[in-house]
């Protein structure tokens, strides 16, 4: 378990710095990336190292929460984009042979509440 | 951590059998519900009970995945409303006294992808 949260770590502390070496090398080389929202899959570190290297913006990510278990992991985080808004996402890993094996990205976007419920809730 | 997964898998069960004497049950008596993307609060055990009993439509959850440490844990879990499609989504719980005392949802929603990164992906 600990190894899995330091593989997370150096996940998000690779990536904030742009550090692309260090990154590929908390990844299984057959690491499959997808985002579910979108349906986009991307199969091989190689491709997933180029993929955040070339996703373009001046983008910060700070991990809030990481948890873990022996094989897998979830990391809640903030995401911001130059001076646009801190938005919450997450990111939950598989562990295969002491690496990142898969990677599976959310991203939850601001909705309206549906009426009916305004008995019960306050906003903010 | 045993007794958190617990807590997390009666929340579950619970929900999906209108079991609500047994939902209460998981639930700390101040608990704090929010649903970071609406930006909408409930304090409170018997608020956030009728507000899952007074939830509409014939509504079902499935837990897929549960991660827990000794004071915080996250389900990932297919909802299904009726006959339409089944979704994923996510709860953030905190526990406080052996008890479930904050619930955080969040409810991803389908897009389309940002073009300029079909060179590295598949869709499904």
């Amino acid at each position: 378990m600990d190894e899995t949260r330091q593989l997370i770590e150096r996940f998000f502390a690779a990536l904030e710095s742009r550090d692309w070496a260090g990154f590929a090398e908390v990844l299984h080389p057959d690491v499959v990336y997808e985002i579910p929202q979108s349906r986009e899959r991307i199969r091989g570190r190689d491709r997933y190292v180029q993929f955040n290297r070339e996703f373009p913006g001046d983008w910060h990510l700070t991990p809030t929460s990481i948890l873990v278990d022996a094989a897998a992991g979830v990391g809640r985080f903030d995401w911001r984009l130059g001076e646009g808004p801190i938005e919450e996402a997450f990111v939950f890993f598989g562990v295969s042979e002491g690496l990142l094996a898969t990677v599976t990205d959310f991203w939850p976007e601001p909705y309206e509440p549906p009426p009916g419920r305004e008995h019960l809730t306050e906003r903010w």
